[in-house]
C-alpha cells in the first residue's frame, strides 16, 4: 500500500494533471490525498463562486475515493504575498505529517505564477533531509497553463514517466466533469474533449490508449 | 502566391508533420511543393513494398493537389553512407531550382538519424547567402519519432508556431490513408486516431478545434 | 494594415530593440502603437528629469508616426511591488482594447527585473483564450540589460526572426537621440554607435545590411 | 523478480556506472545481465591485453554473480565504421530476446564517442513500440567520459534517480578491481577512491552513506 | 596581489563554496574580503544562535586571515520583503567600495530563495558599465542547497573553472568546522566528511587530489 | 610568457575567431601557434586557388609574427571520412608537442561539420589526464558558421570570456585581408565591416571599445 499525495494550486489541477493516475492508484488500493493550496477570496473572486467550486471539489474528491483533501485556503492569484516561511511551512507540515512515499506537483515552468509558487515550496518540504524520506516526486501538466508560457526550454514540460490509463480515462473525464465552473467545451484547454486528446496523444507516444505524462522530479530508492 | 517546399525523409513525413497546413496552402492557392529524400532498397527493404509505397505516395500527392514530388532516392536507414558534399548538394540543388518562399524541414531532435542528417543538409541548403533568400524554415514533429528520444532539452520539440487545420484535419487524415504500408491502428503513433489526438492536442492549447505546430527555425522579412 | 503593439518598461525600449521594425511597418501603413509600463518616481528618480524623459519620448514618437503612446506610470524599479493582478490587468486591458495583430514585448531573460516582469505580464496578457487572438507575439532585445545577466541558457537572447532594416537605420538612429537623458557616447551600450554595430552584426548574418533580431514567442495563423 | 540489463560500450563501465545497483538487485534475487559491447582489435589494442580484459570481466561478473554476459565484439573506438541497421540490429536482438524489466544505459552526453553512438542504438532498442515494453530506461555516468565534454547542458549528466549502495560500495569497489588494466591510483578518475568520493557525494546529496545517481529516460507503467 | 571578494547569502556558505579557494589566495598574498548579506532575527531564528553564530564567523575568517568582513544584515529568509533598490544598493556600495578583482557569488540555480535574490543583486553590481570593472565573476556551489532543486538545465550546476585545492582541503575543513551550529555528521550534505567527497569527486575530474569547481559568469580582460 | 594555440579547421577561422587576441598576445610577447587542419582537395576544392590559400594564409601569419604553424592537410568538407582514431590522434600530436597553457577550439555548435568535428577532436585531445594539462580551453566564433544553425541551445554561442581587441581591431582587419578568396564585400558574413561590427557589438556590451568574445570551456588551476 502506497500513500500518495497531489498537490494542487486550485482545485481541479489535481484532476487535470494526475486524474487518472490517482482513480487507478485508488483501485489499486493504495491512498491518495489531496493538497488544495488556493482559495479565491473577494473582491477578486465571488464568493458565492468559491463555495460553490469547493462543494464540487469535495463532490468529486468523495465520489472517486481520495482519503482526504487538505485546503491551506491561501489567496489565490495573490501567493507572493503571503510571507515566504509561512507559506513554505504549511506544505511543509502536510507532507511531514503524511509522510508520503510520493509527492505530485505542478510543474515548475506553469504560466500561472501560483503554480510557480507552489512548485518551489514543495521542493522545500520535499528536501531529503527530512526523515522518512518521501521517494518519488513528479512534476504533472496542466492543460493550459503547461503550454501558454514562452516557449523556451525552461519552462517546458518534457515528460519522462507515462502512466497507463486506458482503464480509467473515462472517470477521469467523470470526475473533471464535477467542476462545472471551470470545465468548458471544446476547443477550450480545459474541456473534456481536450482532456481525452491530451491522454491519447501521451498514450500513442508509448502505444497505449491513453496515458498521463509526469516529469520524474527525484527519486530515492 | 507562395511557393512552399516540404522536404521529408521517407514518405509519408511530410503528410504526418505537414499534411493539414499543405493542403490548406494548396486551397488558398498557393504552391506545395514535395522533397522524398530516401528509397528503400534490397536487402533491407522488400523491392516490392518500396514500388507500392512509391505509388501510395504518388496517388497521395496527387489527390492532395502537390505540384510536384521530387524523388531523391538516397538510400533509406544509410544516409551516413552518402558523401556529405553530395548529400547537401542534392537538397541544394531542389532549393535553388524551386526558390521557395518556405520550407518545412523535420525537426533536428527526431530520433531516427534519416531525420537528423536530413534536417542537417537542410539548415546548410537555406543559409542566406544564397540569393534569393528563403523567407522563412520551420521544423516539423513526426508522432513516433520526435517523441522516441531521450528526453532531454537538446531534442525536444517546443512548437511556437500554430497553424489552424480545423477545416483539413479530416483531408489530411485521408491523404494519410494512402500510406497503406505505414498506416496502422491506434494506439500506433502512426494511426489516424493518433494523428487526430495530436491535432485536436496542439489544437486545444490555442483554443482551435484542430492545428499543426512547427518551430520557427528562422524568418527574414 | 496590420496593428501592432511595443511594449516597453520604460521610454527608450521600445526604440532600442524595435525601432528599426516600427518605422518601417509605419511606412508601409500599418499602425503601431507604444505602452511604456513605467515611470520613475521621487525619491528614487528625479521629477524634472522624469517630465523632461516624458517629453522627449512624445517627441519622438510623434516624429516617427506612432499612432498612440500609453502611459501605464507604474513605479519603475519597484514593478514587485504592484499587486499581480492589478498589474497584469492594465497591461491586458491595453492589449485587449487595442485588439493588436503582432505584439512585441521585452525579452524574458534581461537582467533588469522590470523587464521581466513586464514579459510575465505580457504573456498573460495574449494568451490564446482571449477572441480576437494576437496572431504573432515576439521578443526583443535591449542592448545592455540582455546581455548583462549569467550567460545562461534560459536568459539567452536567441533570434529566429531578422527584419531588414537597411532603409531605417538611420531614422531608428535618429529616433533614439530624442532620448537626451538616456544615450551616451560610444562604447556605451546605449549609444549610437552601439546600436549601429547592433544593426550591422545582426544584419551580417542574415546578409542584409542591418536588421533587427527578434525571437518568436507565438505565431498563430 | 526483475530482469535487468546492463549495457555497456566497454567492459568496467558497467560496474563504473551501475555496480553498486547491480550487486544490490542481485542481492535481493532480480537478475542482472550485461552486454558488452565492444572489443580492442589489433593494431590499434593489444590482442594480448584484451584477452586479459576479457577474462577480467568475466572473473568479475561471475564474483557478483551476473546472470549471463553478452559480448558483441564490435571493434572499439570505430563503432561509426559498422553500417547502422547491423549496429542496432544486434543491440535490438538482445533486448528483444531478453525482454528486460530495466536496461541501464550509457550517458548520451558522455565525451566518448562509443558511449554516444551506444546510447543512440540503445534508444532504438527500447522503442516503445516493441511488445513487451521495457519499462524503465536509465542512464549511467562514467566516471572521466561523463565529465571531460564541452560543459554545455546537452552533455551535462542530471540525475534524478539515486539508488542507496551504502550495503554495497565495497562490493562494488572489490568489482571494479577486477579490471586491473582498467583501474589506476588516484586522482585518476578510474581509481577506487575516486569511485568512492563519487559515491558519498552523491549519497550525501540525498542524505545517504553511498549512491549511485541516474538519469531516468523513460518509464512506463 | 589580487583583491577578491566572496558573497555569502549567510554564514558557512562562503567556506562551504569557496573555502579552499580562499585559502590558497591568502596563502599566495592576496586578499579576501567577505560580505554575508543576512542574519536571522527573531522570532524567525533564536537570538542567541544568531548571536553565537556570528562569533563563530569572526573566529574563523580570522583564522584562515580574512582582511575584512561585511555584515549586511538583511533578514535572513524573507530577503524578498527588502525593497529592490535598497537591497541591490548595499550590494552594490561594497563592490564598489572594494573595487576587488574577483567576485564569487552563490549559484543562481541554488534552491533556497536567498540564494538567488543574493544571486541576482550581484550581477546588477557587478553589472559591466561600473569602473574600474569586476574582472572576473564566479558562481560557487553550495553542497544541499545547490543539488536539492528539481532537476533541470536552467539551475544545474554545470563548472568549468576547478582549482587545485589539495594543499589547503584540510585547512578548509577546519575553517568549516568552526561553525559549530551547521556542521553535522556524514551522510549531512554539511558535514565535514561530505565536504571533502566533494573535493576528491572534483578533484577526480580533472586529475588533481583535490578542487573547489566554479561556473565562469564573466571574465573580462 | 605563455604558449596559446589556435586551431582553425579551414584558414582564415583563426583570424575570424581570435585575430584581435591572438595579435594581443604577440605584443604582449606570448608564443602563438596555428594548427590548420583541413586542405582543399581536387576535385571538389580547385588545386589553384587551394595553393594560393596556403600562400595567403603564410603570409598572413608570418606578418602577425605566429610563432609556426600546422598543417594537417586533412581533406575539407570530408573530415567524417577520415578514421577517427586517426584524426584524433594527429590533433593530439599537435598538442603534445607544444604543451600549450591556452588552446582555442571552434564552437561546438557551428553549422559546418568540419567545425563540429574538430571541436570534438580537440576536447579529446586536452582531456585533463594528459600532463602538463592544458590550463585553460575556449570556444571562439566564427561569423556565418556560428549562427547558421537551427538556433536552439545546444548550438548558442553563449560568451562569458571578452577580450578588449581595442587596440589589435586594425590589425585583426589587416590580417584578415589577406585572405583574398574568403573574405567579400559587407554585408557578408565574411567582410571586414561585418568583422568590424562584430567587435564593436561584443566590445559595447563590455563597455569596451572593441571586443573578441569566447566560450570558456575548461580552466585548471
Amino acid at each position: 500500500m502506497k500513500k500518495i499525495l497531489v498537490i494542487a494550486p486550485h482545485p481541479d489541477d489535481e484532476i487535470l494533471g494526475c486524474g487518472g493516475t490517482m482513480i487507478k492508484n485508488i483501485k489499486e488500493g493504495n491512498e491518495v490525498y489531496v493538497c488544495i493550496v488556493t482559495k479565491g477570496y473577494p473582491p477578486l473572486f465571488n464568493a458565492e463562486r468559491t463555495e460553490l467550486n469547493r462543494k464540487d471539489t469535495m463532490a468529486c474528491h468523495k465520489a472517486i475515493g481520495v482519503k482526504e483533501t487538505f485546503y491551506l485556503d491561501f489567496p489565490s492569484t495573490q501567493l507572493e504575498t503571503v510571507p515566504r516561511f509561512e507559506f513554505n511551512g504549511k506544505i511543509l507540515d502536510v507532507v511531514r505529517r503524511l509522510t508520503p512515499d510520493e509527492v505530485y506537483i505542478p510543474h515548475w515552468g506553469d504560466m500561472q505564477k501560483d503554480h510557480q509558487i507552489v512548485a518551489e515550496a514543495c521542493m522545500v518540504a520535499v528536501r531529503p533531509k527530512y526523515m522518512p524520506q518521501v521517494k518519488r516526486v513528479y512534476g504533472y501538466e496542466t492543460m493550459s497553463e503547461t503550454a501558454w508560457n514562452a516557449p523556451n526550454i525552461q519552462n517546458e514540460f518534457i515528460p519522462n514517466v507515462f502512466v497507463d490509463i486506458s482503464d480509467t480515462l473515462e472517470e477521469k473525464k467523470m470526475a473533471l466533469s464535477y467542476f462545472k465552473l471551470q470545465v468548458s467545451d471544446f476547443p477550450d484547454a480545459r474541456s473534456l474533449e481536450a482532456i481525452e486528446a491530451l491522454a491519447k496523444y501521451r498514450g500513442a507516444l508509448m502505444n497505449l490508449m491513453a496515458a498521463e505524462a509526469f516529469m520524474l522530479i527525484r527519486e530515492i530508492r
